[in-house]
């Protein structure tokens, strides 16, 4: 008997009909001896529904505490499944109870839309479990200092499930979602993509910032921070397969650098199209130059992902960055208003058609040559490579958007990653 | 300037465009020096679709904590009309915040779904109003001692309101809605029926009883027991009318029994097409034979309206009262199968086709022969009368259902409502 956390997406708590289903797997594992807390997603298409409501009245914020009202409005997509999980589980013939956020109390900061997790009082959880009682927090969700609902950002309910699963001890937090785990690199691109059966949580934070969707990333960050064992897996199984077989599926999240961990080098081949490079050439080479420009981007809310300064010839340097495609423009207007005017920059040159590619693999920490292997099986493709970003466990390349599949293709191929191994 | 509460019903807040129109109603009367709570129900259709959902998955009670649950999930459907409000009043450019019932709080007792408020803290609604915020307090709902989230019952918004009203000392709640008014009847079977402007909570309070639908029973007992002023009117008004104009629309309803109240003797004809009729004769007249005819009715859920006993006759009565008409066929079959063998009852009659027509006035307090005026006018129209029953303010009948209209316009005529009056 352990205490498990189970958190479902929204597509698993879609329709009356799956949530019937997920309170069967549910009951499935209370009855082998655990104690469950369940953490939903509002219903699919509820939290588009509700903020589509909020911007037909209102289409930008209108008000200091536009922001609050916000999340007044999306926390109750939450509340409302969890309310409903809870009725399925009692159908089921189990005890069972739902807290929305402020009722657990999970505490937050009071940055609405993106709240982050302070702290969560287990007391009464923990006296429900003790009682035989199913419980269901609602995720997504918490209170602030002066007691207003907060919400956690989009897939936010992934983070709640790991922050309780933290707070309580549970020996697993399981995530429900549409995929079966996580794969070496996409299998709607390389069909011989495999599901790994283990991935450090390391290479999992760059694989979800890399645009792998499994996770929301800042629940992996909370997962390491407090060694959550997390597990990725599918909700469409069967709710009655083998409760040991359901126990093994997926893809266990790990913290601990043993034996088999080693054995893979790369452990996956991530990619995303939605980048957009800029370049500006000339640019005078003195201290602050790099604020100059990035400060102006940040505040205007653009994030910045891979920056490269090259070394300089003549006073004068390179310097170039990507950001996400859809503040491609606004990037360029602002980088022509003011600060090519005010830098004397000779050439501005920016380009949609790009995607980045990378090689993530917590192995990479502990052998050298594994850039120079990345690039000549690029080059053996006749792939240029635009840019190159690296850190310790990943090489990120920029290339033409077109060589995409080609690239990871030949690069899951490279790294041996549609070799079963031994783990 | 004054503390005002508005309180608005599903139809008013049905769309986003309704929300807006709502929005600025409110603005106006903000603009106009007041201060301003406002109570939302629920989008309509929401809560019927909320209750949908859980029906699918439970269809009846499945557990001690059902109803908790039920609760929980039903308050999200103000919740979120109330985030909406605020929302579309910062739109129109005012500072406006949104409190769930648990963060007034509101305090009730633990009948979930049907709860009852205990008290209000107006402390922070109060600092919001100071600092010239529109105060959103949303309706239906409240928070039991152990921090669960209660409702109030349908209708509940009307309850929230006057409640807040009350502990607020406010000058007047308005409660808006999709008639202008409480009527002398229901104008779609007497053209000739006059809006009342002005009504006393206990006329108000059988004629709500009697089935008129424009306020939630509940509210008008919590307005008189803490004398707030009412107001019914209308939300499809342009919002653009005059404030003074709209200030005076529709129906107050009074606590002072003031010289024009005095000069109406009857105020109104309500009646009701719900009811059915069950008469047991040759009931053994002894004590606690009425205990054990509707103690077992009661116990099976039914509510029961009139009740009458006439006087026996070689010790044996009848013995009849009248149910809900859905109740009919359910009531009947019980008394079958248990009352009437114990009892050894000579004979069980029904009748599903009657209805009850009442005459409402708290003239009729201070005033001799309403009832014989009204059984005369009945005479007179050749309806013969099945029942009778009486409370100091109210005479209602029971007739055959195919003389309700007659019925109610000749009654209508006969105490003259279709005159104007000098109020």
């Amino acid at each position: 008997m352990a205490l498990i956390v189970h958190k479902y997406g929204g597509t698993s708590m879609g329709s009356t009909e799956r949530i019937r289903n997920v309170a069967k797997r549910v009951a499935k594992w209370h009855r082998a001896g655990h104690q469950m807390v369940v953490v939903p997603s509002a219903m699919s298409g509820e939290t588009n529904r509700l903020l589509g409501l909020a911007k037909e009245l209102a289409p930008s914020k209108a008000s200091p505490s536009y922001e609050r009202e916000l999340d007044m409005l999306a926390a109750t997509g939450e509340q409302a499944s969890s309310a409903l999980l809870a009725i399925a589980l009692q159908a089921e013939g189990l005890e069972s109870i739902s807290y929305a956020g402020w009722q657990v109390p999970i505490r937050t900061n009071n940055a609405f839309t993106k709240a982050r997790i302070e702290s969560i009082d287990d007391a009464r959880v923990r006296a429900d479990l003790d009682a035989g009682k199913v419980v269901i927090v609602t995720g997504f969700q918490g209170m602030d200092d002066a007691g207003n609902i907060t919400t956690l950002g989009r897939g936010g309910s992934d983070t709640s499930a790991v922050a309780v699963a933290a707070a309580m001890k549970a020996r697993e937090c399981l995530i429900y979602t549409d995929v079966d785990g996580v794969y070496t690199t996409d299998p709607r691109v390389v069909p011989e993509a495999r599901r790994l059966k283990t991935v450090s949580f390391e290479e999992m934070l760059e694989m979800a910032s890399l645009g792998s969707k499994v996770l929301q990333i800042r629940s992996v960050e909370f997962a390491g921070k407090y060694r959550v064992p997390l597990r990725v897996l599918s909700s469409f199984t069967p709710w009655d397969i083998d409760i040991h077989e359901e126990a093994v599926s997926g893809t266990l999240i790990t913290f601990e650098e043993d034996e088999n961990m080693e054995q893979a080098i790369v452990s996956g081949i991530a990619f995303n199209r939605d980048e957009a490079k800029i370049a500006l050439r000339g640019v005078p080479d003195k201290p602050g130059i790099a604020y100059q420009i990035l400060g102006a981007v940040a505040q205007a809310n653009v994030d910045v992902d891979m920056i490269i300064q090259n070394i300089s010839k003549d006073g004068k340097t390179d310097f170039s960055f990507t950001v996400n495609r859809s503040d491609y423009a606004k990037t360029m207007d602002l980088l022509r208003a003011s600060v090519i005017p005010a830098l004397g920059v000779v050439d501005l040159e920016g380009d949609t058609k790009i995607c980045k590619v990378s090689i993530v693999g917590i192995g990479m920490r502990s052998h050298v040559g594994i850039a120079s292997k990345m690039f000549r099986a690029l080059s053996e493709e006749g792939i240029n490579i635009q840019m190159i970003s690296t850190s310790e466990i990943k090489t990120s390349v920029v290339i033409d958007e077109k060589y995409i599949e080609l690239a990871v293709r030949a690069l899951h191929k490279a790294f041996d990653l549609d070799q079963p191994t031994a783990d």
